[in-house]
């Protein structure tokens, strides 16, 4: 079975298990990261209530926080929520929206990576690099200066928390802080839309709600999702059609898609030599 | 005048009164539904502080309560809207989103239900179940298994609050506890987008702020709903070209269109002979 | 260089500026801010904790107060956002969405517009009227009666807070109390979507960010954002799909497409010529 056999093997494995997909997250995306949840196969459910985060997250295959529209109260609910899904051994999935932009952000992405053991870290270049303390520059949400080394940044990361690092950007790298997985799929059209960092980070939480190897999740998730935009791309006249086709794209993505078009290279062989003709 | 022909009449009467339909919703649906609202006819408001909501609702046709993304306080201002609607004799439709998956739903459901006169619930079939207490299993919004009798609970839950029931699913079922109407319009799109039941739940609003009957009003609108996803499918690539379509449909919805399409049936009679065909 | 070569110049800075505009905003639109920032060349940002409002709007280029679902914490937060604006000499543009539909939304515009320098404000007839004193009714957040007199009303209002008032319609007017703009673009499809307002309201907010003259950068965004739905128009099947084409029209507004269908007239002039042809 080759790399993009499994890929397709696992994008399938979330149409047939319709893992709950809780997301306590902003209220920009919360629309757009619903549809693409139920497009890749996934439930959705969007529950931020102290009160009821805890039970929501119980009957979930993974929880996304997502810090985009961040206030103390959520950031509560999202440390309810995420100590349950660590009890329960469910992943989670955390977007460090806009960290380096404030000092709230940054201390509240610290803060959560503190407190809960999280499975993947899914951001831009400039929030992956303000949290690892390696420079870049967040203005709002958009990363205007790139981190110093992005694949360094995310390795300190991973190591610092354990966890699986994704850094999103022309070249997506996906790393555990020693293996590192670099995905090539994606579309220019991606960056004239907003949340499309944010529904990567729902397609990696879906992927790690039915595999437990969370970097071959987020590289498979990261794939998938690149790959339906580049499929869609030719019906884009601009980027609300371009939405259209991508949307309609991610939801029909089939195995025989993924087989010939997922560009995943394994970096963490010295000859660097791309998995997928393995 | 045949049973099309009143539903036909019923959606021109939205579109020259453009009742104003105030959302206490959730955070996920709240721009699909502002547009449905409009496209049906009406005109949307959406506003949930309990400085304002009674001072809002005096100024609507009716109000949606929807607690897809509820807190406390939302539900508190719930109560307020729901009780000045009930003074001036203003409809309140409600989506109970969730009912069953968490106590917080459930309870927060029952208490809107037992302090207010609500004249049309709108759930599926686990939501409406579980509020029965009469089976139905509620995964975050989606009901993953069936009330083990959809029309018995309906039943039971429209005598317990003196409302009337619309559960959707494969057949829409409408009923005041006594009499009870079924809607067969609708497509299979409508289940991979989010937010399709809540936009469901407004064009039952729209339709009860100018229909008295709201037994007729919730069958009518469901089949409106239903019948615009129908003619949209053709045009469907995926469900967000489908989406794109099917609230193009909406707006131009006309009686003609209602005349041919609208299938209710009167399951009242012991014929259950399709009453647009009377 | 014409009018129109200015207004095509100011179009083609804010795409090289790419200016972060900071919006506190309403649930209903967020997304749709977010992309209309994106596709005419800005940043969008969403935040409203009053911990970080104040640190994100240092790093603005512009910020949008859009009363559409109020309540008191969020005020607090534009407050503190404005006043480090106001500081900073960062222009501030409010949309008093449903002014005159309740006393909270009337009371707090009114607080907004004495605590702040507000650089333009943007309504619809019915809330200019109202926050004038002078006519109008809006039920929910739609003028159903227009303003007595909409430019009589928008100069008063611009005079009283020495700002720039622009009251969007079929023809919209935009003044600083002296002199005045009206602005013949736009097309009937933008009437059947929820928040087209508080879109052209980002648009101009995105103008002022690189255009100290406020006047000019409203009348400016308005044309530019009324071109963009007639270019669109021919493509619409109905409201959604005018939507896909209109957003698409934004992204791809050009120097020519501006010089050749922008239409502004300087009605300060006795003449009233036409300052397109001047």
């Amino acid at each position: 079975m080759t790399f993009n056999d499994r890929i397709a093997e696992l994008r399938d494995r979330v149409r047939q298990q319709r893992p709950l997909i809780h997301h306590i997250t902003n209220f920009v995306v919360m629309n757009d990261t619903a549809n693409v949840t139920l497009h890749i196969g996934g439930l959705p459910v969007m529950a931020h209530d102290r009160e009821e985060v805890a039970e929501m997250v119980a009957a979930a295959g993974a929880l996304v926080l997502n810090v985009g529209t961040l206030s103390p109260d959520w950031i509560e609910a999202m440390i309810i929520a995420g100590k349950r899904a660590n009890e329960l051994g469910i992943p989670i999935v955390l977007d460090p929206v806009g960290a380096g932009a404030t000092s709230l952000r940054t201390s509240s992405n610290r803060r959560l990576l503190e407190t809960l053991q999280v499975a993947v870290i899914r951001g831009n270049s400039g929030e992956i690099g303000a949290l690892a303390g390696m420079g870049g520059v967040v203005k709002g949400v958009e990363a205007v200066v790139e981190a110093d080394d992005p694949l360094a940044a995310a390795q300190v990361l991973a190591r610092q928390y354990h966890t699986v690092v994704a850094v999103t950007g022309r070249r997506d790298l996906v790393t555990d802080g020693s293996r590192v997985l670099a995905v090539d799929n994606g579309h220019e059209w991606l960056k004239t839309l907003t949340g499309t960092g944010c529904s990567a980070t729902t397609v990696i939480a879906a992927f790690t709600a039915v595999e437990r190897d969370y970097l071959f999740a987020a590289a498979a998730g990261l794939a998938c999702f690149g790959l339906a935009a580049e499929l869609a791309a030719p019906q884009a006249r601009g980027p609300a059609s371009f939405k259209v086709a991508f949307y309609d794209a991610i939801y029909h993505l089939a195995a025989d898609q993924i087989r010939a078009g997922a560009r995943v290279v394994d970096l963490s062989t010295e000859q660097s030599k791309a998995v997928a003709q393995s």
